[in-house]
C-alpha cells in the first residue's frame, strides 16, 4: 500500500508551529443537539477563529515553512472566501507580501477585509477558472509562491490540527463528521482520526449540489454544479491529495439538501446562540438529514466557518419562520363589500394571530366582485396556522395557505 | 459604615456550591471590537449557558440553600424571562418541584420551554405586578418558597460568580461593564470585583427608557418606562440590597439609547459570530456610545443572555443594513409612460445596485400624469447609495432616499 501524502507526525509538527497564532478554538457537548439527534453531539468552533474560519489554520503552516527566499518574494492565492482572509491575516502578520486574486464579481466587503489585512487584491475574470489562471501567471511573471486552498501537504497537516484538538478535548468521540470542499480539511482530520483511533468513523459532508468527492468515490461521474448556500463548499475539483486519503480513510461522504442546511443554520443560531456560513452548518445538516448514520454515537462536528452574508442570515431566519409555522401567509376570497378586512382581522386576532401585512388584490381574480386579500399574520406554530384557517372557515371565508412557490 | 449584605467569601462559597452544574463560560478578548472601542475588550459569553443566560447561578445557588422540607414543599418564581428558565431548569434537575407564574400575555414558546424543565406554569395577570402577586398569594397559601429575581442575597452571590471568572481569566481587568435590571448581577459582580482589585472601576449600564438605577443614584425621581428591545433590563424597581451595594461600589451606571443597542446586537453577529439579547449587548452598546469613559481601558463586558427573538434578530439584521446603506429604498418621480422603470432600473443596475422590490404609486402622487417609484435595492455601502442617487438625477429623475420614517 503507498504511503499517504501526510503522515500523523506531519500534522503533530504544524500543531506545533501554529500554536499560539491561531485561536485554540473550544470543543463543546451540546445537550440540546444531542438530544434532537438521539447522539452525543460535540462542536468544534473553527466559527470563533479571528477570520472565521479554519482557513487560517493550513495557511499559516504553509507560510511558517517558506524559505527566506520565498518569504521575500511573496505568496500568491486565488479566493473569494475564507482562503483569502485566512492567506492575507497571517502573512500581513508575518510581514510577508500577499497578493489574492479574486473573480471580478466579488463582493466589496470580502475585498475590503482582504485588503484590510494588508494583502494586495486583484481583481480578474468573471468566473473561478479565470481568476486561477490570471493566479499562475502572476506566480511565474513575479516569482511568487502559490497558496493551495486545498491540493497541498502543508495545507492538509494545517487542516488536521483540528481533529487533534477534538481528540484532546473529546477523546470519547467515535465518529468525526466534516464538511467536504476540495477535501482538505476533511483530509488532514481523518488522518489524525484514524490515527489515532483506528475504529472511529471519518464522515464527509457536502451539498447535493457538489457532490464531487461521493460521485468520484462511488466511480460516478462528477456532475457538480448549481447554487448553493454552501459557497464554502460549492467545489467540484477535489484535490489529488484529499481524494488519495479519502479512498483510504473515509467511511463515507453524505449529501444534503440546501433546505436541511438551512434549518442546521437556524437551529445553531437559536439553539447554540452561534453563528456559521452555510459550509459549517453542513455537518449538523447530516445529523438532521441522516440520523440512522449517527443514533447513539459520539460524533464531533466541526463548525467550519461563520462568514455568512448578513442579508441571507436575516433572510435563512425568516424562511425558517415560515416552515415552522410561526409567519404565515393566507390568502382569503372575499366579496368586495366594505367591513370584510375587519371581519377577517378580527377572526384572525380572536385566534391569536398577529397581522403585519395585508394586501388587496381585485383586477386579477377569478371572479369581478370578489376579490383576494392576502393577509400575512405571526404565529406560534404549525398547530396555531390550522386554529386560524378553521376560524376563518367557520365564518364562512375560503382560505388558502400560501406556500414559498405562491409568495 | 454598614456591612453590605453579601461578602466576597459567600460569592466564593456560591462559586464552590454551583460548579459543575453551571457552565463555566468562556471569557475572551475580542481584537477587532478592541480596535473599535480603542481598548482592550474581553467578553463574558453567558449567553452560552444552557438556558441562555447568567439567571442560573443565582437560582441554582439559592435551591441548593433550601432545607430539606423547602425542597420537597418546592419553590414558586414569577418571570417571563431568563429567570423562569434558571429556576425552572434546575429545580427540575434537583428534583424540586417548580411553579412559574408568568402574566397571561406570555409568549407561548417562554411558556413551552419552562414547561419543558418541568416546571407548573401559572398564565396569570395583565400585568408583571398582577403575576407577582398571584405568586405570592401561591406562596402563601401552599407554602412555596419564592425565590426572588435580585433582591436576596443568595442570588446576588450566585450572580457575583460571573466576575470571579471573569477575574480568573482575565486578571488585567481594570473596568467591569454589566447590564442593570433589577441589580443583583451588578450587586454581586461589584463586591467580586473591589473586593480582590479594590481599584477597578465597575459601571452599570441600563436603557434609556429604564434608568432606575441611574436616578435613583442621582437623587432624581424615577420616571421608568416604554418600550426596549432589552426586555430583560427593562425593570423600574432596584432591589433594596443591590441598591445599597450600587450606592457603595459603583462608579457610574451609564444608559444607552435603543440605536445602540441594535447597533451592538448587530456588531456582535457579524463580528463575534454570537448571538445575544438586547441586555446582553447594554455592555458593548455603553462601549459604542460613550467611547470617552472606556478609551485605553482593559474592559470586561458581560454577555448577560441570548434569549432573542428569532423575528426580533432578524429585523435587527435588515435594519442594521438599512442603516448602513447596504440596502436602501428611493422614491424616484417619474412621467407615468411605458418605458420609465426600465430606464430607472437601468442607471440602478448600471451603478451596481440589486434591485429587490418596486413599488408604483399613482393615485395619491401631488401630480396628475406623474408617478412615484419606490425602489428597493442592495447597496455596498452610504457612499453606494450617492453614487445610486447621483446616477439617476444624472438621468433628469427626481429621487430622495426613504429612511424609517417614510417607510
Amino acid at each position: 500500500m503507498d504511503a499517504l501524502p501526510v503522515t500523523l507526525a506531519d500534522i503533530q509538527a504544524a500543531a506545533a508551529r501554529i500554536k499560539g497564532a491561531v485561536v485554540r478554538t473550544p470543543c463543546l457537548r451540546s445537550e440540546t443537539l444531542s438530544r434532537i439527534a438521539e447522539a452525543d453531539v460535540w462542536l468544534k468552533f473553527e466559527n470563533l477563529q479571528f477570520t472565521a474560519s479554519f482557513k487560517e489554520r493550513g495557511a499559516l503552516n504553509t507560510l511558517l515553512q517558506l524559505s527566506e527566499a520565498e518569504r521575500r518574494r511573496g505568496v500568491i492565492a486565488m479566493s473569494a472566501g475564507n482562503h483569502a482572509q485566512g492567506v492575507a491575516y497571517h502573512a500581513g502578520r508575518l510581514g510577508i507580501p500577499a497578493t489574492i486574486v479574486m473573480p471580478s464579481f466579488t463582493p466589496n466587503t470580502k475585498v475590503t477585509h482582504t485588503r484590510g489585512h494588508g494583502a494586495a487584491v486583484v481583481l480578474h475574470g468573471d468566473t473561478l477558472a479565470e481568476a486561477g489562471a490570471e493566479a499562475h501567471r502572476l506566480e511565474a511573471a513575479e516569482q511568487l509562491t502559490f497558496v493551495h486552498p486545498y491540493d497541498d501537504p502543508r495545507i492538509i497537516a494545517g487542516q488536521g490540527t483540528i481533529a487533534l484538538e477534538m481528540l484532546q478535548d473529546a477523546p470519547e468521540l467515535d465518529t468525526l463528521v466534516a464538511p467536504v470542499g476540495g477535501g482538505g480539511m476533511i483530509g488532514g482530520c481523518a488522518i489524525v482520526a484514524r490515527g489515532l483511533k483506528p475504529d472511529i468513523k471519518v464522515i464527509g459532508v457536502e451539498t447535493a449540489s457538489y457532490s464531487a468527492l461521493r460521485q468520484l468515490l462511488a466511480g460516478e461521474p462528477v456532475t457538480a454544479g448549481g447554487d448553493t448556500i454552501a459557497e464554502g463548499i460549492a467545489v467540484s475539483d477535489i484535490g489529488k491529495l484529499p481524494l488519495q486519503i479519502a479512498r483510504r480513510l473515509l467511511d463515507r461522504v453524505l449529501a444534503v439538501e440546501e433546505v436541511v442546511i438551512e434549518r442546521a443554520i437556524s437551529l445553531l443560531i437559536e439553539v447554540e446562540k452561534t453563528v456559521v456560513e452555510g459550509a459549517g452548518a453542513a455537518g449538523l445538516a447530516a445529523l438532521l438529514a441522516h440520523p440512522a448514520a449517527f443514533r447513539g454515537r459520539k460524533v464531533g462536528l466541526v463548525l467550519s466557518g461563520g462568514n455568512i452574508d448578513t442579508r441571507l442570515m436575516a433572510s435563512v431566519l425568516l424562511r425558517g419562520l415560515v416552515r415552522d409555522g410561526r409567519i404565515v401567509r393566507l390568502r382569503v376570497m372575499i366579496n368586495d363589500l366594505p367591513g370584510q378586512l375587519a371581519r377577517v382581522a378580527g377572526r384572525i386576532g380572536d385566534a391569536g394571530g398577529n397581522i403585519v401585512e395585508v394586501q388587496h388584490q381585485r383586477l386579477f381574480g377569478v371572479v369581478a366582485k370578489r376579490a383576494e386579500l392576502d393577509v400575512t399574520a405571526e404565529t406560534r406554530d404549525r398547530a396555531h396556522v390550522r386554529e386560524l384557517v378553521a376560524a376563518l372557515e367557520r365564518d364562512g371565508f375560503v382560505v388558502r395557505v400560501l406556500e414559498g412557490a405562491d409568495l
